[in-house]
C-alpha cells in the first residue's frame, strides 16, 4: 500500500492539493500552481509570501518571522511561507496581498442602453455671503438659492454634512457643489464639482465580490474589482456560514466585518487607480443572495438555516453607508434592492432586471447558476421563480480534482469516441492542477457521448479507459499523456485500444467477467480525474436545477417545446458549453439558439439601479410581481427529482 | 491693609467664597453653605466629598485617596475635599453626586391644555408565523398584519431594530407591539405593551438642563430633573464656550460629550426611578439657544462668534438619537424645534409655543430673562423677535456677591426707607452667603425707592447707610444685623440714624463737603452688599432688555401704552418681583396686571413638542413667522440704550 500524502486545502481560492513528503510551504504552493508572491526568493526577508495556517496549525514563528511579523499576525496564525514545511494536512489561508494575480473572476456581464438619471444629483451654487441685514442661516441659504437657481426643493441636510457645511462655505469662497438625494443634501464640495459624479455598484456573491466604479453622468463603467469574498474563511458555503454567524453576536459582527472590509478596500483601490477620493463616491448599491444580503447588514441569519427559511425583509432597503461601516460620501446611502425569499435574494431580481426578462414576451427562462440556482420563469406577464440546491458541485467544491476556475484549472475537455484519450485545455494554458466547473461539465457531457458512462451515470467497465484509485473506486483520469504513455508501453492495464475493446464490448459481459475485469484495471491515483463519486454529484446537482425548471413549467402549465429563450446568467454559466448543458440533461432539449449566455447579469443590475431611478422602480415591481414556488412543497417534486438525476440516452446526445 | 483673602470659585453651582486663611476644603466649602456630602464626616474613608480641582491645582493624593480614588480620577484632579486644604484661590468642581441636595432648578412653567397625538404611537399584533407555504419575511409580514389590523400603513423599518426582530417574534410567540413613527418602525417589543408609551422632552439651557418623563398616551409629565449643564466647565457663559469648541474637533466633540452624557445620566435616572428602562423612551425633544442646540449636534459654533453670527440651519431636525449617542429606543428620533437666528434658539420657539404669543390677538410681548434676552413681540398677527446681550448679571455673575438660585442666596430685599435698613429672605432660610437674580432686582429698586441711589445708579453719599470696602469702593450692605450692631454701637460711620441723614440731607452739599463724607464712611468689607460696579452691570443688563422692547414698538410702530401682555417666561423670570421689573425701568410701565409670569416656557414647549404633531406643526410655522430683528442695525438703537441705562425718577416708581 502507498504511503499517504499530505492534504493541503487552500483558502480562500478553494483549491486543495496533495504532496507526497513534507515539504517547503512556499514551494509546494508555486508546485501547485498558486501564484504565490515571492520576492526575496524564499530568504524570509521580503515578507510577500504571508499565509495564515487555519485551525491553530501555525507552528512557532522563527527569529526571522519575529522581525516581520506583527504580533497580532503572529497570534492569528499567518507565517511567512518560505520559513515553513508542510509535514501534515493543513489548511492554509492566503491572503488576497500574497498572490502575484487576482483569480480569474468575471465581474461584468452584457449591458443593456437605459436613460441616465442618477438618485444624486449635483449643483453648483454661488452664494450671497451672510450680513447683519440678513443672518439666514447657512443651510437656509443653500436652500433658497437651489430654489432659486435650480428650482430644486430640498427639505433636508445630512446631520454629518451639516457639520462640514460652514468650513468649506468659508474656505470656498461661498462658492460650492451640493449634492441632493430625495430631497436630501448629502454631501456639500468647495467650488464646481458637478462635471464628477461617481457611484459604486456591487455584486456580493457567496464566492466572490465584484465591485464596479460608475461614471454617474455618462452611465458608463469607468472601472471594476473582482474579490474573493473572505467569508470564506468562515464556510465554504451560504450554510455554514450561517452556522456561524448564528452562534452568537459577536461571529455575527466579525463575518459582516470582513465583507464591509473588503468591499471597502476595493473601492479605496478603485478610487486610488481612478484619481478620487473615497469621499466623492455618492451612492453604492449592491445586490447579492439573502444570506449575504443579511450578512452584510449584520442582520441575524439563523432563521435562514431553519424551515420556511424566511428573510427579514422582502423590501429595498436605503441605508445611511455609515450606519454598517462603508466609506462614501459624507452623507451617502447604499441601496440594496428587494429580496424575494430566504432562497432568492436580490442577485436575482438584478438578472431579471439586467437580462429584462420581466417584461419579454412569449415563456423565457432566467437562471443564474451557482451553489444555490435560482431559475425565473416569465409566462404570460406573470413571473415564477424557484431556487434550487443544487450544491457546490460546480465551483469544484465535492469534487475530487474540482477547484475554482483560476489558473491551471481544466475548463474545456474532448473526449476521442474512438480512442477515449481526452484531450483538455486549462485556464491560462497552465499545467493542468485541477478541473473546474466548465471542464467538468464538458468531461461528464463527453463521457456520456463516448459511451464511458451510461445514463445512469456509471462507468462502463469495459469501455477500455477506466482506471482505479488506491481504494479501488472507478475513474477516469483526465490527463491526455497518461493514454499516451500507456498505449505507447502497451501497459496490461483496463486503458487499451479502443479498438482492442469495441471487440469485446460487442460479447455480453458475465458478472464474473466484470468482476475480473475491474481486477485487472491497472491503478492510476493521484492523477487529475473523475470518478464515479463526482459524477453522482454533478447527477444530483444538474438534476435539481432540471427540476425546477421542470415545476416552473408544470406550473405555468407548458410544455418544454414552448419555451422561447434560456437566459444563462452568472459567472460560471458564461464559461460552459451549452450543447453541453443539454447533452447531460440539465436543460431540456430546447434548440441551442434559443439559449443565451449574458454573463454577470446581477452587477449589471446592481449599476443599472445604480445610475437610474427608473430602473430601481422596476427592480422593486420586479420584487412585487415575483412569485416564489417552494419546490419541497409541490407535489410533483419527487417524482421529478427521480427523472431528472439520469442522464439522456446515447440518441438524445446532440 | 487687611491681608488678602483667599478666593474660592466652585462649579458648576457658579458660587464664589472668601477664607481667611488656609482652611479644609471639605468644612470651608460646608461653612460656604454648599451641602456637599460627608459621610465618615472627614476621615476620608467614605469618599463621598470627591471634587475636582481646576485647572492642575491639586495637590499629590494622599495614601487614603490613592485607595480610594481611581487612577483615572486621580489624573483629572480629582481628590476628597476633606484631605486637603485650600492655600491659595482656588476653583474646583462638584459633580453633581458629591452634592446632597440639588440645586434649586425650576424645570416646568404652566401648561395648556392640548389635543394628545404623538408621533409615535404603538400597534399590538399577532401575527401568524412563516410556513413553507407562506414564506413572506417577517417585517412584511407585520407591515401586512398592520395593514389588516390596524390600517397602518408602514414603509420603512429602522435597520437596528431590522436587527433586533426575528429574534423578538420568536421568542414571543409572535406576539409583538410595533412603535411606528411617521411610517417607520422605530421598535419591535415582545407581548401587548400598549399601556406603556414614554417620550423625554428637554431644555438645554446655558446654565440647567430641564429633563421631563411624558406619557406619551396621556400627556402627562410622571417625572422631571433638573441638572447643571456640564459645559460649565468649559466656560460659564455662551461665548466662552463657542471660543472653546472652536479651538479644534476633539474641543468639540468634548464639550458635545459632556452635555450628552448628562442627559443620558438623567433619562436613566427618571427611568429607573419611574421602573422603565431607557429602551422604552420612544421619542425625544430638545430645545435650547442656538449654541446649545450645535453642541449638542456636536455642529462647529465658530461662526455664532463671529458678526453675523448665523445658525447652521433655521429648521426643525429630525436625527436618529443614536447618531449623537442618546440612549433611547432602538430606531428613537430626536426632535429639535426650528432655531430663528444666532441668538434666537429653539427655546424661544418653545416658549412662544408654550404661551400661546403666537396667535394672541392685540400687542403682546414674552419675554425670558438669562443672558441673552429674548423678546417677541406679537402685533397685528405680525411676529418680532429680538436677542439683547442682557449679560450674566441676573444669574448672579459679575456681581462681587453674586450666586446663582442655591440655598443661602438671598432672593428677597425689602428697605425700610426711614432707616434705611434691609430685610432679607434666603432660599431655604438658610444664612446667607450671596445673592441671586432675584435679589439684585429687588436691592436696587429698594435702593432706588428709599433714594439711596439716584436715576443715574449713583450712590448718595449723604443717605446715611452707604459704606466702603477696603479699596474704597462704595456699597450697601445687605445684612441687617450689620446696621443692628453699628446702630446699637452708635459707631460713627456713614451709617447712622435715617433721622439724623434727613436733616443733612435737605443741606446742599459742596464737593468738599462729599469727599470728606466719603472719608469719614467706616470699612465694611466682606459683608454682603451691593456696589457701585454692581449697578452699574445691572444698568447695562435691564438697559439693554429695555432697549429690545423700545425697538420692537418703535418697529411695530406703537407705544408702551399699546401692550396689552407682557409674559415673563423663564426660572429666574418667575422668581422676579414684578413691581420692581418696573420701578428699574427694565420693562416700561405698564399695568401690573397686564404682566404675567409663566415659569420655564421653553420645557413646556419641548414637551407639547413631544405629545403633539400639530404642535410640532405650529412650532415649524412660529419659526418661519418669526422674524429676526438685529439691534444693532437698527438706526436708533444707541438713542434708545443710553435712555434705557437710567433709572425712572423717583416720582415714577410704583
Amino acid at each position: 500500500m502507498p504511503k499517504s500524502k499530505i492534504k493541503i486545502e487552500v483558502e480562500p481560492i478553494g483549491k486543495r492539493f496533495f504532496i507526497d513528503e513534507p515539504a517547503n510551504c512556499l514551494k509546494s504552493i508555486q508546485d501547485a500552481g498558486i501564484e504565490i508572491k515571492s520576492v526575496c526568493g524564499g530568504k524570509g526577508t521580503c515578507g510577500k509570501c504571508r499565509i495564515m495556517f487555519m485551525n491553530g496549525s501555525a507552528n512557532e514563528p522563527n527569529e526571522q518571522e519575529l522581525k516581520i511579523l506583527s504580533k497580532e499576525e503572529i497570534e492569528h496564525g499567518v507565517r511567512l511561507a518560505c520559513q515553513h514545511e508542510f509535514t501534515e494536512d493543513t489548511t492554509i489561508y492566503i491572503p488576497a496581498s500574497s498572490l502575484s494575480e487576482e483569480q480569474k473572476l468575471q465581474v461584468i456581464g452584457q449591458e443593456r442602453d437605459i436613460k441616465i438619471e442618477p438618485v444624486v444629483n449635483k449643483y453648483y451654487l454661488k452664494l450671497e455671503r451672510a450680513t447683519l441685514k440678513d443672518v439666514k442661516a447657512d443651510f437656509n441659504r443653500i436652500k433658497d438659492s437651489l430654489k432659486s437657481t435650480h428650482s430644486i426643493t430640498v427639505d433636508n441636510i445630512d446631520f454629518r454634512v451639516l457639520r462640514e457645511m460652514p468650513k468649506i462655505l468659508r474656505e470656498n469662497n461661498w462658492e460650492i457643489t451640493v449634492s441632493v438625494r430625495n430631497k436630501e443634501i448629502i454631501l456639500i464640495e468647495g467650488k464646481d464639482t458637478t462635471d464628477k459624479s461617481y457611484g459604486i455598484a456591487v455584486d456580493l456573491g457567496t464566492t466572490k465580490i465584484a465591485v464596479l466604479l460608475v461614471d454617474l453622468l455618462s452611465g458608463k463603467t469607468i472601472d471594476k474589482k473582482g474579490v474573493m469574498n473572505p467569508q470564506i474563511s468562515f464556510g465554504e458555503d451560504v450554510m455554514s456560514r450561517i452556522d456561524f454567524a448564528s452562534e452568537d453576536d459577536m461571529k455575527l459582527k466579525q463575518i459582516q466585518q470582513v465583507v464591509i472590509d473588503a468591499i471597502n478596500e476595493a473601492i479605496v483601490e478603485l478610487c486610488n487607480k481612478n484619481g478620487l477620493k473615497v469621499s466623492e463616491i455618492l451612492e453604492m448599491t449592491l445586490v447579492g443572495n439573502t444570506a449575504m444580503h443579511h450578512l452584510f447588514l449584520g442582520l441575524p441569519v439563523r432563521q435562514l438555516g431553519l424551515s420556511p427559511f424566511p428573510a427579514l425583509t422582502n423590501d429595498s432597503i436605503d441605508l445611511k453607508a455609515r450606519e454598517v461601516g462603508i466609506n462614501i460620501a459624507t452623507g451617502g446611502y447604499i441601496y440594496l434592492m428587494p429580496v424575494v425569499a430566504g432562497f432568492i435574494g436580490s442577485d436575482h431580481i438584478a438578472m431579471i432586471l439586467a437580462t429584462g426578462l420581466y417584461n419579454m414576451e412569449g415563456n423565457c427562462i432566467g437562471i443564474d447558476i451557482g451553489t444555490n440556482t435560482e431559475i425565473a420563469l416569465i409566462s404570460q406577464s406573470k413571473l415564477y421563480s424557484v431556487s434550487t440546491a443544487s450544491g457546490p458541485a460546480f465551483e469544484g467544491a465535492h469534487i475530487r480534482y474540482g477547484m475554482r476556475a483560476a489558473p491551471g484549472a481544466i475548463e474545456r475537455v474532448i473526449i476521442d469516441p474512438q480512442t477515449c484519450v481526452p484531450k483538455i485545455q486549462t485556464i491560462d494554458d497552465k499545467d493542468p492542477v485541477g478541473i473546474c466547473g466548465s471542464g467538468i461539465l464538458d468531461a461528464i457531457a463527453e463521457l456520456l457521448k463516448a459511451n464511458i458512462i451510461d445514463k445512469r451515470g456509471k462507468f462502463k467497465l469495459d469501455s477500455g479507459c477506466i482506471c482505479k484509485d488506491n481504494l479501488g473506486n472507478l475513474q477516469y483520469v483526465l490527463l491526455p499523456s497518461y493514454y499516451e504513455e500507456r498505449i505507447n508501453n502497451n501497459q496490461d492495464c483496463g486503458v487499451k485500444n479502443k479498438q482492442d475493446m469495441t471487440q469485446k464490448d460487442t460479447a455480453q459481459n458475465s458478472d464474473t467477467d466484470m468482476e475480473e475485469l475491474k481486477k485487472s484495471l491497472c491503478p492510476c491515483d493521484d492523477l487529475i480525474s473523475i470518478n464515479q463519486k463526482d459524477i453522482v454529484e454533478i447527477q444530483l446537482a444538474k438534476g435539481a436545477m432540471r427540476t425546477g425548471i421542470e415545476i416552473l413549467l408544470e406550473n405555468a402549465k407548458i410544455d418544454f417545446k414552448d419555451i422561447d429563450k434560456i437566459i444563462i446568467a452568472g459567472a460560471f454559466g458564461s464559461y460552459i458549453d451549452t450543447k453541453n448543458v443539454i447533452n447531460i440533461g440539465m436543460f431540456p432539449n430546447v434548440p441551442l439558439k434559443k439559449i443565451s449566455q449574458v454573463g454577470n447579469a446581477a452587477s449589471i443590475g446592481a449599476k443599472m439601479a445604480l445610475i437610474s431611478k427608473t430602473q430601481r422602480k422596476i427592480a422593486e415591481d420586479i420584487g412585487r410581481m415575483d412569485n416564489y414556488l417552494e419546490l419541497t412543497v409541490f407535489p410533483t417534486f419527487s417524482d421529478h427529482f427521480a427523472l431528472s438525476v439520469s442522464f439522456p440516452s446515447p440518441e438524445e446526445i446532440i
